[in-house]
């Protein structure tokens, strides 16, 4: 009888979209599973990325055996560079990722080229007391896998980000007859993607925009420029056949598009016919119809390919009346507004838009309600544990595991952090880890905390207010007028006269301090009081005031 | 023969969702149509409002007869409490609408009741040299209308914002036998709503939602919490309605939805059966299944009541597992990150949740494609401009006013300002007037511009460090070492050292500076690229440096 229970450890991706990230424990060992990173909310000013807190995995490093990889994608990925030098472990994966990981460890200098290793799908390898084994899914990257791991407790299933794709446009079809085998051997968990578990219905196969776009260039007289994600290779495939059958010579444009393009042709997963492709140099002698031109931007990125092109400051490409521009793709959510003003732009230089909304030019990588319903059918799990999405996405997963037969008390929604301790009979969160958000800002990880945030915010809103206050150290009385400084508050011509007047203000306090006018919490209190009610009294608005003494 | 021509100059509106505003000019006479605000974009930091610039208006104030009204939302009247003081013109509208727009004057104290003249639909009256006439629309606040300006010229039809709903919940359907005997009789100009033109089919009649709502509400065990817009009277209506029907009584929560509600209830556009309506003191006695809660909240605002209730901070309600929420409104685009918190939360406390991506739960007010291509079809204009919406919807209008047969070059695709001057057969844009974002931050309005706003975004990126360098007025020496304070950069005790050695550089360039250290500008130069250059060397992130010099 098995005494030693599993762990199941969330790091990330419970509860938001992005920075997935899990440990799954068994005695001595510990497996992690993806190491993703997240784009910054909002309300999370200045700072350029977020990652997960690797505190526990730091307390463990003897522990960890490796680190598995679904998939290459930001979210699954992106930590790496900031995680592997703290944790030195192998990271397993397929080759495109392997391929895609190299060039972010690169660029962060993080190489660590030797431990990355590449795994086939269906084999089978062992770290520790686990067996692990890839299973090819369907997502919007080539090589996205799920992952198989035996435990001495049971079979785990983690079907990664996944669709189900009959007709994928490259590599094979999701395994579902090993996930049907492996239901019918005993499953004991499932974890499963949920990004989509609010959608009815299937997601349509990648196939569906090839037909859209291969309609679109039949009936485009002009150029045809599309953008996508760089990493939807097949995307990239669909738009390099329909060229090639409409007899139009396909440019890349953008870096992380001719990066992704360059590293995915050689390593196979983008095939082009002789002569389709050509240099950017070719561009101006090319007859308009003879054109097609692949570049990023598909979420309004300000220095991207397409938004350059649309504020014409590209280099090489501007937009003439007849061009059609094709955003395939969808905005992430926040980027609405960034790609709504790209097209207004490209419109209003005369190009024929499609997007989203109102052509079929782009279909998602994530499983819709009934595609969850089929891999929870076919694996049967005693336990299951949605992952990948906002709470309401798990609560939704959760709801259509009890539909389909789940039993209710062994179905976990976990948070970031929870740990989940599994026995072949029962399962219970036992406690929690540190889990936070650790913030990437310019070079630094994890110094950017709430306070230095708090700031910001509160500068963003009504900017700030420094009041210099040159006092005479052995008088405390003031030497010279205080200086007032505002930026970010109010146009500071047209408010000379509030400001002179609030200046006065500090004057008057400071010859009525007395001897407390020299000490430093007094300027603080009384003068950042009085001021915050004057200017709030005159503006309505909360500037930041800052009071400095300097003695003398 | 008329000689004059008609001019046609949008001051907010076009290319932009918001702030809806119109000038139509004939010789001595002028007609404003509409007069709204617009919420700040993400980039408009501390931004309360933004309203239309009026300068063309205050130059040829003697000219302007009124400004008419076509419905009672915040994008049509929200800046008359700002610019009727200025303009001081009598205002017509319907009889909702003086009601909403007497509140909100009294709220920003620009009360002038006497001028709000009410004009029920169907009847004429004539302001200058127009004859004017309200045709009933439908739309998402009851008593909207539609426009027909006779003109020397011709007739002018404005739909105002509308949709074609056969079965509306309050008022008449859209009078479109009026808008086809004016089509038959000829019509000079169309402007017509954009908001949706991007969409293909109809959108759903408003009793659509009535239904869902009612199926929703007779499958719910405990009780039933929905929020919308206080405005969308016939949704409250409709909520009114099937609680009656399920015998359950309706508690009234935030507010902006019981101040509408009430003038709603007093003006007749909402009708309650006798004890429906509960106080919320009876709350806490009711059994759950007899209790419906309309609150506002529709948008994940953070003071309003189902945020609140979300946060666990509100006064009355807190959710109980098995509680229903329904939110009856889709995101407006920017909201949606807010939204989606709030559901997570109710999600988390164990509240089923019904929101539009999940359930019909909610229509929107606008015409989708072929409704406006039955509007183009019966009114048959000779010219048309298409209003309300970003660039993208107008030019996706003009393409549908192509495809029903408006000649080309008759169909103008304005932006704000732009004067199009109209005669009996051309039209042409001559010329443009101010008509840039007038921002209203707390009491100002206007005085924050470029330059403050440019400030606000430095501030939010990476904070501000300020540097307060004490000289000798004579010497030109350093007084003591330099205070370097930081908010919103780092935090200061981690970056203790480095702050510390910026203050060293500081004091090597003040010791080296020679007899220019006491002139402003050397330490404004000098001491701010030398600290941008260390601290970006040091962190990668850019704060607004802030010298100040103090001479003692």
């Amino acid at each position: 009888m098995v005494k030693t229970r599993l762990k199941i450890i969330p790091l990330g991706g419970l509860g938001e979209i992005g920075k997935n990230m899990m440990a799954v424990e068994y005695g001595e060992d510990i497996i992690v599973i993806d190491s993703g990173l997240m784009f910054p909310e909002e309300d999370m000013l200045g700072i350029d990325l977020v990652i997960p807190d690797i505190s526990y995995l730091l307390e463990n490093k003897s522990k960890i055996r490796g680190i598995v990889i679904t998939h290459a994608h930001e979210d699954h990925i992106g930590a790496l560079p900031y995680v592997l030098p703290q944790l030195d472990v192998p990271v397993y994966c397929s080759k495109l990722a392997k391929g895609l990981i190299s060039i972010k460890l690169r660029e962060r200098k993080a190489e660590l080229q030797s431990k990355l290793n590449v795994v086939p799908p269906g084999s089978q390898f062992t770290l520790g007391r686990f067996g692990i084994e890839f299973f090819p899914v369907c997502h919007s990257i080539p090589d996205a896998m799920g992952i198989i791991l035996q435990t001495p407790v049971g079979t785990i299933v983690h079907t990664g980000d996944f669709k189900i794709d009959y007709t994928p446009v490259n590599g094979a079809p999701a395994n579902i007859s090993r996930l049907a085998q492996l239901g019918a051997q005993g499953v004991l968990l499932l974890f499963s993607d949920s990004t989509y578990a609010e959608l009815p219905g299937y997601t349509p196969s990648e196939r569906v925009v090839g037909e859209a776009l291969d309609q679109i260039m039949a009936n485009t007289p002009g150029r045809f420029i599309v953008t996508t994600f760089a990493s939807l290779i097949s995307r990239v495939q669909q738009i390099i056949d329909a060229a090639a059958k409409h007899q139009r010579r396909v440019f890349i444009v953008g870096r992380s598009m001719m990066d992704t393009s360059k590293i995915a042709q050689e390593l196979g997963y983008l095939k082009a016919p002789e002569g389709v492709l050509a240099r950017i140099d070719e561009l101006h002698n090319m007859p308009h119809e003879k054109v097609v031109i692949i570049t990023t931007g598909s979420q309004g990125e300000p220095t991207s390919g397409l938004v350059r092109i649309a504020n014409r400051d590209h280099r090489h490409v501007s937009i003439i009346r007849g061009d059609t521009v094709v955003i395939s793709a969808s905005p992430i959510p926040g980027n609405e507004s960034l790609v709504n003003r790209t097209i207004d732009s490209l419109c209003k230089q005369g190009a024929q838009v499609f997007y989203d909304k109102v052509a079929r030019v782009h279909v998602h990588g994530h499983a819709s309600q009934e595609e969850l319903k089929l891999v929870l059918s076919l694996v049967k799990p005693k336990y299951f544990v949605p992952v990948h999405g906002e709470y309401r996405h798990l609560s939704f997963h959760a709801q259509i595991a009890r539909q389909v037969g789940v039993q209710e008390e062994n179905i976990f929604v976990l948070e970031d952090g929870d740990i989940l301790e599994l026995g072949p009979d029962s399962g219970r969160v036992t406690g929690k880890v540190a889990s936070s958000n650790v913030y990437v800002d310019g070079l630094s990880v994890g110094d950017v905390g709430g306070i230095v945030l708090r700031n910001r915010q509160m500068l963003s809103r009504d900017g700030i207010v420094v009041v210099i206050i040159a006092v005479n150290k052995q008088t405390g009385k003031l030497v010279g007028r205080p200086d007032i400084v505002s930026r970010g508050f109010v146009d500071t011509n047209e408010a000379k006269d509030m400001l002179e007047e609030s200046c006065n203000l500090v004057v008057k306090i400071m010859d009525h301090g007395g001897k407390h006018t020299a000490e430093w919490g007094f300027a603080d209190n009384k003068v950042r009081t009085a001021l915050s009610n004057f200017y709030y009294d005159k503006t309505k608005r909360r500037p930041m005031i800052l009071p400095v003494m300097v003695k003398v």
